[in-house]
């Protein structure tokens, strides 16, 4: 019989359920190309990109909240599996198999914990504050970094189109509008190479 | 020509190039023993467990510096490869290795910030803040956590005894002592079911 509180052995569930993350795979590629990267190296990979570009947000937003979404916000996965932000019939009914997964995953932990971290998830969600605003614009900025140096990588393969990407990134214009001219700047140095395609 | 201020620019280069801890494998395994992990899913994992499991430690501690560490403490490896903890020859000339590394790879962000994540890493390597010895406990929980689930794991693979896994995890003893029993319990569990040997 193993000693740990009731308290600390549903942590540790948790803890050991959401191993199965480094398992969902990403359509973004690694930077060297090697193989695609899965949700819980990108879950990493966001979490210090939301430290190191925080100065970069006009209003002041708490780093932390930020980081914890941004920890959990691709957990529902294990379950739900993650859908391609360009695939229109994969995203009709993405938010109730992932509220489903939510559930679940969440439901694992202590039950103050369920509360706090599942309301860290809906924040993420639903795009209402600040720091849900900055965590959005980080998830995006990194896989256009990913494909950047991947020769146009899943926007290429997916054949999707400038004026997409342009619209799939504007959180960043609104939550960080001084990486925005970068950003577009990017997406036309990646349109003139000709890896991703226009509609006009 | 690029808009992104020089400033940006240097935070977007070490960005792209810290993808590349996603390509250092450690010697434990993921919790379905399918594969190996890398440094880049373990510093997401022992980031999330940091946040879940803060309210263990006795004294008050910032979770934010705990984060930031626990961010980085592995991205020397990208350099100087990961030494597996029971390696003693490897563990010879590592902190030499790693110090080259940490010049080089947080050389590449703007001059503030160096010296803002450098410290943190020196920190972390220092062990003597009570955020370095929670950080390093987290570290050392999260590959038992792999092993016990992978029946005994590296230290199976790898010959490591009893003795030698309780005095590794010692950290967390010191840093969680509510965590302490368990982790006792667990190497006993391992050890009865003789996937770890014992020197006595």
């Amino acid at each position: 019989m193993n000693p740990a509180s009731d308290r600390l052995a549903r942590q540790i569930r948790f803890i050991v359920e959401v191993d199965r993350l480094k398992n969902v795979l990403r359509q973004t590629w690694l930077t060297d190309a090697s193989r695609q990267e899965n949700s819980a190296e990108h879950s990493w990979h966001v979490v210090l990109m939301a430290h190191l570009l925080a100065e970069h947000v006009p209003a002041p937003v708490d780093v932390t909240r930020v980081t914890r979404m941004l920890l959990v916000h691709d957990i529902v996965e294990i379950d739900a599996g993650d859908t391609f932000a360009y695939d229109a019939a994969g995203n009709a009914d993405r938010a109730e198999r992932e509220r489903a997964a939510a559930d679940r995953i969440f439901g694992l932990l202590p039950a103050d914990q369920i509360e706090e971290w599942r309301a860290l998830w809906d924040e993420f969600e639903a795009l209402d504050t600040e720091e849900s605003r900055f965590a959005h614009a980080i998830d995006r900025l990194q896989p256009l970094l990913q494909n950047l140096h991947t020769h146009g990588g899943a926007w290429r393969s997916h054949g999707v189109t400038r004026e997409q990407i342009l619209e799939r990134m504007r959180p960043i214009e609104h939550a960080t509008p001084g990486i925005w001219p970068y950003i577009v700047s990017t997406i036309d140095e990646v349109w003139a190479k000709g890896w991703i395609r226009s509609v006009e």
